[in-house]
């Protein structure tokens, strides 16, 4: 069921700041800022050739990495994303395993205009695991 | 300089536990446990196809992951590793941007076996970096 490694996110504080560490220190290649208000975040994409890192400042008040970054002020890592090809069929088989999938249940359009869905860390030993389908 | 990521390893309590929910729950291609004294971990690698996902249990007295796992003790995200062509020129361009460099300075050689550097997390918003010479 798991696919490839769509993303690994990292939640930062000031994008801007990010972004020049980024690019200046460790010489990475990034996409231009896009709000993504729907997602109440602010997206850079670092394309490291295999996959993408996600940096993502929060935008407006109800951020969902809000509560993260008041966790972590610094900054950190926030969540992986997987590729399925079939998302109900993933969430299916994983309800039926006995995890819990974030939100009612189904599918929203992710950053990325795909079908996404979150499933509880406290099923995946801590780590919060994004699926969308590919 | 940043090359492809090459894994994102998760801290995790019980590998046995973690390894029966990558592979049953998530259908993952998994390894068999390595058990690496030398690093202080047990490690299981899942295939996502594109890069790794290394699953780490403490191993012995003095596990690096030891501390992480008593701040995060369901486990969690620990690191991001990315490849460069050389480690050496990484580490001094890194260096003169003020980026501070863990232990001595000098790599070490990695669970793969080729050499490795961790990057304070203070210097990459929250993020423990590992660049490995690919």
């Amino acid at each position: 069921m798991l696919g490839r490694l769509n993303h690994v996110a990292l939640a930062v504080p000031d994008l801007a700041a990010a972004t020049a560490t980024y690019r200046d220190t460790l010489g990475a290649q990034l996409s231009a800022p896009q709000a993504l208000p729907e997602h109440g975040v602010t997206v850079v994409f670092v394309d490291v050739g295999n996959t993408k890192i996600e940096l993502l400042e929060p935008l407006g008040e109800a951020s969902p990495i809000a509560a993260f970054l008041e966790k972590n002020p610094s900054g950190g890592m926030h969540h992986v994303c997987y590729e399925v090809d079939d998302i109900l069929a993933a969430r299916d088989h994983l309800k039926a395993s006995g995890a819990r999938v974030l939100g009612d249940g189904n599918p929203k359009l992710g950053a990325h205009g795909k079908p996404v869905l979150f499933l509880h860390p406290k099923d995946f030993f801590g780590t919060l695991v994004e699926l969308e389908q590919a």
